[in-house]
C-alpha cells in the first residue's frame, strides 16, 4: 500500500541539519512567479519551530519578513528559541540560501512566539460575518497561471477577482471560503499558509493589476491544536481588507473563522505595490 | 542658555557601542510596573535603526516581541541590516542586558523594514471616524500610578477607562485623542510609542482589571517624515479594538490618524491576560 504525500506536507518536509537548523527545498506545487508562495514560506518557518526538540507550547504569533525571493532548490531554516519563560517562548527565524556568488544570503527573517494556553474567560469581539455556505457557491476557477493557487479551494462570498480590469473598483473587502486542495486536516502550518491566500488588495480596490508582493506578514493564532483538529478538513471563512494604500505600500488586515464560527487566526501584512 | 531635553529624547538617547550596537539605559519617566512602557521599548529599537549609519529609507514596519521585562539600568540594542535591496532594507533587532547571573539575557527581539517610498496612486479604505475635537474633551486624569501614562496627553472620545469595575463591559473599542506630554514634534519613534498607548482591551471589554501585558507588537508606518513633520505637535486620533479573547491571549488592532484625517500608522498586538 502506498499513501500519497499531500503537497503541503511535501513542501514542509524538513530534515534536521544541526542545532536549530533544518534543511528543506522548494517544490513546484507552491511556486508563485519568482519564488514560492509567501504562505508556504511562512508555513515552512513555522514547521521548523514545530519540529524543534526544545519547543514549548503551541504557536501564538508568527512574523515573516520577505527580504528576497527564495530561489528554486535547497534552503536552510534557522529556528532558535532565544528565551523561554514559564508560559511563553520567543523564537528568531530565518531562511538562508547560497547566493549566486556562493555566499550565504538571507532570503527571509522572522520571529515567533509559542505559548502554553490556559482556560480563562474568553469572548469574541468580531463575530463571523453572515455568508452563504460554501456548498452554495461556485469554486474560483483554477489554472490562473500560478501553481500555488491550485493548492487551494476558494469560493468567493464577496470581493472575488474583478471580472473586468477597468479601474472601477471602490473597496478592498474580500470574503472567501477556503481550504487546502486536496482537502487536508487543518494544523498550524496550514493555517499560516491560508492567512496569505488573498490576492493583492490593490487589485480589488482599483480593479487594476499592478505588480505587488508581501513585505511582512504577521499571524496571531487564537486556536489551540484541539480546535484545529475539530475543524478538520472543513472550510474556513477568510476575510481581508486594506486600510491604507500610500506611496507604494498598503496594509491588509484579515480574519479566519471555521465553519462553526470560531475565529482561528487574525493576520496582518504590509505589501509593496507599483505605480 | 540651557534647553531641557524632552523625556522621550532622554529615554531614546543611545550611544554607539560597536558595529550594530547601541548603549542605552532605562529612565524613570517611562517606567511601567515591572519595566519600561512597551511603547518606549519599541521606540528604542526603532531609534537604533534610525541612528544606524547604513540605514536606507524610512520605517515601513516594526515588530517587537517582549520576551522579558527590561530591568532598570543599562542595556544594549542590537540592530543589524541583514539584507538591503534596491528599495527595502530588512533589520533584525534585540535588546540584551546582563542577567542576574551576569550572563547576557535577551529581553526583547524584533524585526523592522525600512523603505524608500515613491509617489504612486494612493487611497484610504479606513477613513478617520467622526469625533469631537480634542479641545472640546476633558483630559484623561494623570497620576494613575504608572509614570509613563503621565508622558501622554489623552482625551477619550469613546471607550475610556471604565468608571466602574463592575463586570458590565460589552465591547472593546477605544478612541483617544493623544500626543506626547509635554508636546513634542512627531517622528517615527514617537509614533511607535503612541501605537502602544491603549490600556488592555480586556479591561474595557470586561470592566474588570486583570493582569495583562503585550507579548508582540507590530506597527506599519503609512506616512513619511514630511507628513510626520506636518503633523507637528498636533493630536492624533487613535482607535483600538480587540477581535478575539481566548485562553489567556487577546489581539488588538489599532489605527492612528492625524487631525487632518491622514492615517499615519496601523498597528496590531497580541496580549497576555490572566483569568
Amino acid at each position: 500500500m502506498t499513501s500519497e504525500l499531500h503537497p503541503l506536507d511535501d513542501a514542509l518536509a524538513l530534515q534536521p541539519a544541526g542545532p536549530g537548523q533544518f534543511a528543506g527545498r522548494t517544490t513546484p506545487s507552491y511556486w508563485n512567479m519568482v519564488g514560492p508562495f509567501g504562505g508556504a514560506t511562512a508555513a515552512t518557518l513555522l514547521q521548523a519551530v514545530m519540529q524543534h526538540p526544545d519547543r514549548l507550547g503551541e504557536p501564538l504569533s508568527l512574523t515573516v519578513n520577505y527580504a528576497g525571493a527564495v530561489a528554486e532548490g535547497a534552503f536552510t531554516v534557522h529556528a532558535t528559541p532565544v528565551r523561554t519563560n514559564r508560559s511563553t517562548q520567543h523564537w528568531t527565524l530565518s531562511i538562508v540560501q547560497s547566493g549566486t556568488d556562493g555566499a550565504p544570503a538571507v532570503t527571509t527573517t522572522g520571529t515567533a512566539v509559542t505559548a502554553a494556553r490556559r482556560e480563562t474567560w474568553s469572548a469574541t469581539d468580531t463575530p463571523m460575518p453572515q455568508a452563504p455556505g460554501p456548498d452554495t457557491l461556485e469554486p474560483v476557477p483554477k489554472g490562473l497561471g500560478v501553481a500555488w493557487l491550485d493548492r487551494y479551494e476558494l469560493r468567493a462570498v464577496a470581493g472575488g477577482l474583478p471580472q473586468r480590469w477597468d479601474g472601477g473598483g471602490d473597496n478592498s473587502l474580500t470574503q472567501f471560503w477556503m481550504r487546502d486542495a486536496p482537502a487536508r486536516p487543518l494544523d498550524f502550518c496550514a493555517l499560516a499558509g491560508l492567512a496569505d491566500v488573498f490576492f493583492p488588495r490593490v487589485w480589488l480596490r482599483r480593479a487594476h493589476r499592478v505588480p505587488a508582493g508581501t513585505v511582512s506578514l504577521t499571524v496571531y493564532f487564537h486556536a489551540g491544536s484541539a480546535q484545529l483538529a475539530a475543524t478538520g478538513t472543513g472550510f474556513l471563512l477568510g476575510q481581508a481588507r486594506a486600510q491604507e494604500f500610500r506611496n507604494g505600500f498598503f496594509d491588509q488586515t484579515a480574519q479566519l473563522w471555521n465553519e462553526a464560527g470560531t475565529m482561528l487566526a487574525s493576520s496582518h501584512q504590509i505589501v509593496y505595490y507599483k505605480e
